[in-house]
């Protein structure tokens, strides 16, 4: 078995501005001073992925800040973003012609704090899917969360259904039932399983991949692949789907309140400073590189210091960024977005 | 009469860090977007002292960073700081040496929302001071505060007595009593009036002017000045003292806290930043030059960012910053300070 790695780095996302711009997607981003999202997400596949079949999708005009990220591996683009499903297909199928019989599927901005139990994951994903079947990690959870899709095992490693974002009673329920598990958007399968699925499912993206095949252009085909995620185009449809669980410390670092999830455990405030100082001060999360940062008789809130934006949020209006950017936008401030 | 002026800027002050330093004290300071306090202190004289007979007095290791903000204004550096006394001797005999024959002695670090009633005022004390009197501008206060010294005026323009920074209690006895004045610090005398009471009331500082006087170098008769008041070492025990009421929008800005009462009247944040972005946000107080500021679901907050430092404050602990200052010190970091 040779085993590539399909890493989606077209996300562009706005939970993190204002360190995030259209122009620095969430996944360059050094959020923790340990590197950049991306770039920690390739390092955690040293040992079992080598580099010349490591592929990272993005889109055409983020390719320049994605490839300093990228290590020794491969930049694929993508003509448009088109959902997951495309990126998978195609970032799929230059692993195999980097010669992968097997390809691991992960987003490239998310965090995990045992990247051992990640890879023994991945290692015994492969395992099962030699035999054909598309694999899912399902991600032990550890609290009711509505904002993911949850996973139902089956028999014998089967999927038995997925679950899409749960209102809080039905979260309440899965969580406390100790069977589901999280749906990551981390994949496991051989090329050739994935080919022969596209073709059940997704007939235009499978005729895409023919095309490529061929040597046609990315850009000849791409308006014909199905625009959607793999989850809904061909998982949900599939007869031979299987979950792997994974207990490894995942957390998607959704915006900034999850900030700490993927820090060092701190009494006080955390993040990405030079130095801070804080009297009467707690749980605040700061990014402000190369500053000092002082709070005085606050807490509880995001303090985000960048080139041209300052951020001062309440940790529970972290998801209400996205009226910020739109005010800007209203305002003719775009440039800061 | 040549009336010239005495500006004293030879205070540190740490209440407005970290935008004040010790090498950047708070009167030169741009806190509104309109000039430092400084210059903005020179500009109200302007029509009534002439340039030439207007004396700013600092420390030596504050020249540099003073004197761009002094207009036409001649800098005296007094040797070392011992309180306002012999700053004020030391400027009031520069200004003699200039050919005024009064003086008016202001600080340089405070707000005045109404510079023609002050001027106004200063013209009616000079007339006072004619016949000899030291004359205290006395602010009509707009509150109990206990953290100003209070005058109560007495029969024909006497000073009756000076009330120290009072407990909450008096304060609001004088308040409500609607006769005592804050005392701001603002003098009028003719040159030879101090002189006379600094013969009379502090020899020291009576024998170094004479020094002065015959061409002995400042720092020479220096250290037997006596370091004091000219509250404390004269006025309070002239029997020639006499006050003008003044009502001016006067703010000795004395904190972040304060620093509404010298912007313009807004409802929602205000400070000085290039553009300001508020969701649910109320109250706060930013100076973050030259950047945009988004504030969610925050109140009462002060936010100064600086190129090397960043504070979040209450509202109600912006007296705590020596707190700040202190951990900073005992960190090391007294760079930041």
């Amino acid at each position: 078995m040779d085993l590539g790695a399909v890493i989606l780095a077209g996300g562009r996302g706005t939970r993190f501005w204002p360190l995030s711009r259209r122009a620095r997607p969430k996944q360059v981003l050094d959020l923790t001073g340990e590197g950049s999202l991306l770039s920690r997400t390739l390092g955690r596949l040293e040992g079992i992925v080598r580099h010349d079949a490591r592929l990272v999708v993005t889109g055409p005009d983020m390719v320049e800040v994605v490839r300093p990220e990228c290590g020794g591996a491969t930049v694929v683009v993508e003509p448009s973003a088109r959902n997951t499903l495309p990126a998978i297909a195609l970032g799929t199928w230059a692993a195999g012609r980097a010669g992968a019989d097997t390809v691991v599927v992960l987003p490239s901005d998310h965090h995990v704090a045992r990247p051992e139990a990640l890879r023994a994951a991945i290692v015994e994903a492969s395992r099962v899917a030699h035999g054909g079947a598309l694999v899912t990690l399902g991600i032990t959870p550890n609290r009711a969360e509505t904002g993911f899709g949850w996973i139902e095992p089956g028999e014998g490693g089967r999927v038995a259904r997925f679950v899409e974002k749960p209102p809080q009673t039905v979260a309440d329920a899965l969580y406390a039932g100790g069977r589901h598990l999280w749906n990551a958007g981390i994949f496991v399968f051989r090329v050739e399983a994935l080919r022969a699925a596209l073709v059940r499912h997704c007939p235009g993206t499978a005729a895409a991949w023919a095309a490529w095949e061929a040597g046609d252009p990315v850009e000849a085909a791409w308006a014909h692949t199905e625009a959607t995620s793999l989850d809904y185009g061909v998982l949900e449809k599939h007869d031979e789907v299987r979950v792997v669980a994974l207990d490894c410390g995942w957390s998607d670092v959704g915006a900034w309140s999850a900030l700490d999830e993927v820090l060092p455990a701190r009494t006080w405030g955390a993040g990405v400073c030079k130095e801070m100082v804080e009297i009467d001060a707690r749980h605040n999360l700061v990014h402000a590189d190369g500053k000092l940062v002082a709070l005085v008789g606050v807490d509880d809130l995001i303090v985000v210091d960048t080139p041209d934006a300052v951020l001062v949020a309440r940790r529970s209006d972290a998801q209400r960024l996205r009226e910020v950017l739109d005010a800007l936008d209203a305002r003719g401030l775009g440039r800061y977005t």
